[in-house]
């Protein structure tokens, strides 16, 4: 805490990044300007985000180490759970609810900190205890006593955001469909500030998948890349929390597209000649990185794990060289598939034509998932779908977590990929629509690639975009980065 | 998955521990033969629980990495969510409910298991979908059509277990009451095969503390610290879950008994002169281990740093001797507090009569936590406190997580610890009956140590206790061991 409440940054000492909790105020000050030009909102009306709160495993006495709920990190920055935010949008006021803590805190978790000290430490105007909610507001609201609460959809997972509550709110008018799609949109468009965030944990997450390609072995474990990756995430990068479950696909397993979970654990042991894909990110004051890195594990690409690795890097390239303000997502999502076929039927393992393939969405087959997603203070970040939502039911386009057209500022990923399903191989070859073009002989000479994706995250410019990844991408970058794998054994992180 | 489905156990391949899924079948065992004995439960009873559900973090698309229930892992060892498992009182017979998955599983999530699958990995006697649980229990239950579920009080937390349900349980007799206690008891014991988990997980996390001993240097974050014992259970010992949030705490912060939470996130710079507080432990196959190194950065002890070390591996030792069967766990809570005042009057930071010392609870001045806990499928683990619960209201004691008397084969923590909490030490110099024993003079040359804790694993045999921890304790064998930190500059983990 020392480093963090001397200042009004987010830092973590030495190279890391610091963070100013004008972020935060700033983002503050673009919700209200929305917010204010919307006619019929009266004037003294009150944004209320509730953060996220303290919770035990199910019924145990295990505390999952706090994240910040990403709405309030966005509007806050607070790394504490069980705070409330407000902010009066007439003029920007903010105030922070705090907890009234224990006077038991102070030998357990540390020192209470007054709400003068909170603050300075967040750049807010006022702060209360949460317990103090009902009375501030009674004092505070005017005429219209309205309060603005979230409560919306997440286009992704489905799930509802559950409205900002405290007893006594009934007093009070509490509007609940204003807020969300507004500060939805606002977390689309990222400012400088936030900007500068997602290029640091993009470098430390960049270094550290090169880091994994440098320790890399034939006869390690998947979840043993894992921990490299964790490990310098965290100790360099002072990125405590992955944006995301990593993903370590080593053989076939590349083909199952969020390989890593509980029930699918990282734990193949690697051979020689593998492919890995690996889709791994740190995050850093709550704001997310997503890179997927794919190579051999040999350090050099056999004939067939070229083909696909240049299909999939072209589809990457083609999309990064055409997106710029008002091109379309949808239309960039087929570009990638598009060349991908293209590489597929000049290798033989498709054959046809190219736009009879694009009409039967054969491509999905081999690209089931979309081709990337906003990103941001959440990996899959908000606002991918504009009201009324109008998602494809096609095959390929419906995976597609948005449909929008590009706007300068967003931050997206890129990531296409060809993968060898064999359950979704059968099934086409049991279509008949769909099998005309497949060429199972040559196919089946790759199913050992399990899949191969590259993922790289952009910024949208005025004009292009700006790579926020750095990592060795062509095969002849990764294998002279490779190289560096053998020269590496004493001074790497073995142990044993 | 290839490690784990190919066979009856759960393995991450290599070393590693590999554990049979009979502990899960025994656990099952004992736990009918104890409800056997219920004369008031029917013999055609079923237990019924539920397992931990796959989630969403707030109303995000972020799935956090799913960690099983407690009581649910010990009874079935599933590694996948949503599940639900029945036992048939009677004859032990064992039923696992699994989702059913939808077809998009396969590209996502991976190969779509079988219920024979099933059945031969987690070897129960029946496997049926989750949507079949009304229809099955339908068919099984007799007269009675009794079903027990898990429902009470977890004593360290206050956190109360959610019973299971699913849509039509509202026709059987459902009896929330009878299982807690018994299955609680069931969990304080641990069977050869748990305990063999236990010396594992112990085992990896004794090495991984060995580990950040060898590679610290004053400069670091507290938080690479974390980082390194993190890597190293993962890495060698495929513990991908830690206990519990990882405690790196130097400085003053070993003050504050849980430093490194969300709030005090392990982030101060590390001096040459500070004492460090480790207290970090890895789970493997969700069993966990808890264990607190205490050392000086530098590697040599200074003569303050030595005294309170001694003084708190003193009580650690006393303890470890005199613990076995039908010993009380306040006594021995008494038994360390004495040991410490014992010394801290000898270097005279405490001045007076011991045992009025005793009596007006200065101790817990120096030691506001219990000395220990129960350990196995939690950290803090069940059946602390049998009913009814007499927890007592005395400064230390009340902080106690279990009053009882010890058993053969319960598994504890020993943590002794002297602490130099400012707030705490100001409280008590304004506290007419504790100043008088205090030395501020004397006191005032500690505080900068912020505190020591000796924190050992234990198993309770017939006649004392095996002891799981094995790393540097004394003194001379941590001067010893952290040697090898000037010698290893060039085989540690550095990279840059
Ligand atoms: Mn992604
Ligand atoms: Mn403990």
């Amino acid at each position: 805490m020392v480093t963090f409440s001397d200042s009004d940054h987010f830092w973590k000492g030495g190279q890391t990044l610091k963070v100013p909790m004008e972020l935060f105020k700033e983002n503050r000050q673009r919700l209200c300007e929305i917010l204010r030009c919307h006619r019929t909102l009266p004037p003294d009306s009150f944004v209320l985000l509730q953060g996220g709160k303290s919770e035990m495993r199910y019924c145990s006495d295990h505390e999952p180490l706090f994240r910040q709920e990403s709405y309030f990190h966005w509007a806050f920055g607070v790394i504490e759970p069980d705070f409330y935010g407000a902010i009066n949008v007439q003029n920007n006021e903010s105030i922070l609810f705090i907890p009234r803590l224990p006077p038991s805190y102070v030998a357990w978790m540390g020192k209470i900190k007054e709400t003068d000290e909170f603050k300075k430490i967040y750049h807010v105007d006022h702060v209360y205890y949460a317990d103090e909610l009902e009375k501030v507001f009674s004092d505070l609201v005017g005429a219209s006593k309205l309060i603005l609460v979230l409560n919306g959809l997440n286009t992704d997972s489905g799930t509802e955001s559950k409205a900002a509550h405290f007893d006594g709110i009934e007093k009070f008018h509490v509007d609940k469909t204003t807020l969300h799609p507004v500060i939805s949109e606002c977390r689309v468009l990222k400012t400088d500030l936030e900007l500068n965030v997602m290029r640091y944990t993009n470098k430390m997450s960049s270094e550290a998948h090169k880091f994994v390609m440098l320790n890399i072995k034939d006869g390690m474990y998947e979840y043993e890349l894992e921990s490299l990756f964790q490990y310098y995430c965290h100790r360099y990068g002072a990125m405590r929390h992955m944006s995301y479950t990593c993903i370590c696909a080593t053989g076939e397993n590349p083909a199952v597209l969020h390989y890593g979970h509980a029930g699918a654990p990282n734990d193949r042991r690697l051979t020689a000649n593998d492919m890995c894909l690996f889709d791994m990110g740190g995050e850093y004051c709550c704001y997310a990185s997503d890179i997927t890195c794919s190579f051999p594990v040999s350090g050099t690409f056999t004939k067939e794990q070229r083909i696909i690795y240049e299909a999939v890097l072209d589809a990457n390239r083609q999309v990064m060289k055409s997106v710029q303000p008002n091109v379309s997502w949808i239309d960039m999502h087929l570009l990638a598939e598009r060349t991908q076929l293209e590489h597929l039927k000049l290798a033989g393992l498709v054959q046809g034509d190219i736009e009879e393939m694009m009409d039967t969405r054969l491509g999905a087959i081999f690209m089931p998932h979309g081709l990337g997603h906003m990103l941001g203070i959440d990996t899959h970040d908000v606002g991918g779908y504009l009201e009324p939502h109008t998602r494809s039911t096609l095959p390929g386009l419906k995976s597609l977590r948005t449909n929008r057209l590009l706007k300068e500022r967003m931050c997206l990923t890129i990531e296409p990929g060809i993968y060898f399903n064999q359950a979704l191989l059968n099934d086409a070859y049991k279509n008949e629509q769909l099998s005309k073009f497949l060429n199972k002989t040559e196919i089946d000479k790759y199913l050992h690639i399990g899949g191969v994706r590259i993922e790289d995250n952009i910024f949208i410019t005025k004009d292009g975009c700006e790579l926020l990844t750095k990592v060795p991408r062509t095969c002849e970058e990764i294998e002279e980065w490779m190289k560096n794998n053998k020269k590496q054994s004493n001074d790497n992180v073995d142990y044993e």
